[in-house]
């Protein structure tokens, strides 16, 4: 794996109670930035969404790796055998607890949404707050995998479509 | 300031093109995101927005600080004497030009909606990608300020709400 110094295996994550049209755009930036900071999977519960599913999806056919979505009905059938890290404003600061989680193996990251029911706040290994303000589940989420991944983000050596940074232009490569 | 060991002294955001409906939550999470990291306004150009700018002033009512959002015509009336940070996906990597822009005094942070002008590439001392990949304004604006802020948010004095972290709780306190 991609973590040279710490024991991490598997991140996945698990947003809450999504509904079409009036999140699939937050929803569809989680998984991207999952994707983009070394995460494996996307689980949600809420309302199934086919575009959301295709949107990410689209990223992942033309720029590479095996991230994946999947819908689920009871988020209660995938916590067995992982640590459980729920992102809320309400949690603990990241900097105390980021040394503790970069020991775990398979972590689950929880991000809700709307309503969380109570019980998650207990079943959570760690609540974890990004700031303790109220800002954004996307950068919540995208400072800690970042910080989670010491800073190094996704490599896609499968890539069909790759992005050659450029001062001054858009450039863009594409597998022959 | 709060910038202990840089040059930094004010750092505002260009949110270009915004859409009244499609993009009302992800730049709410903009600006939202942007005040937990130090900065002091967001600027925007597109539709005017005074629902989105509700949500982000009541944020700033509640839990505190100087934050600002204001709605202009037209965005090179805000360039002048700032060194302009472009948040693309074509851009240079974080890693390779934070250090310079840390060295900055002013700096405006664009952040592009679904059409930015050519000409923004050209105008822009820097354009900055987060990861090469496509994955959020949110999360790239996120990551950048946390690390330009070395890790540290923004604090509040004044707040009239604050949240106290927990480990399985949640907690807030009022300013009596």
């Amino acid at each position: 794996m991609f973590f040279d110094n710490i024991n991490l295996n598997m991140i996945e994550i698990l947003r809450l109670g999504h509904r079409i049209n009036r999140d699939t755009r937050i929803s569809s930036h989680v998984a991207l930035v999952a994707r983009a900071l070394n995460a494996d999977k996307l689980y949600y519960t809420g309302q199934k969404d086919s575009s959301m599913e295709k949107s990410v999806m689209d990223v992942v056919d033309r720029f590479g790796g095996s991230f994946n979505i999947e819908y689920i009905k009871n988020y209660k059938d995938i916590l067995k055998n992982k640590k459980i890290i729920h992102l809320t404003v309400y949690g603990m600061p990241l900097k105390d607890k980021i040394t503790e989680i970069k020991s775990y193996k398979d972590i689950l990251i929880i991000v809700g949404g709307e309503k969380v029911p109570g019980e998650i706040y207990n079943l959570a290994d760690v609540n974890l707050s990004v700031g303790n303000q109220p800002h954004s589940e996307v950068a919540a989420l995208g400072i800690f995998l970042y910080e989670l991944s010491n800073s190094k983000f996704s490599e896609f050596k499968d890539a069909n479509l790759r992005i050659i940074p450029m001062e001054k232009a858009k450039k863009i490569e594409k597998k022959t």
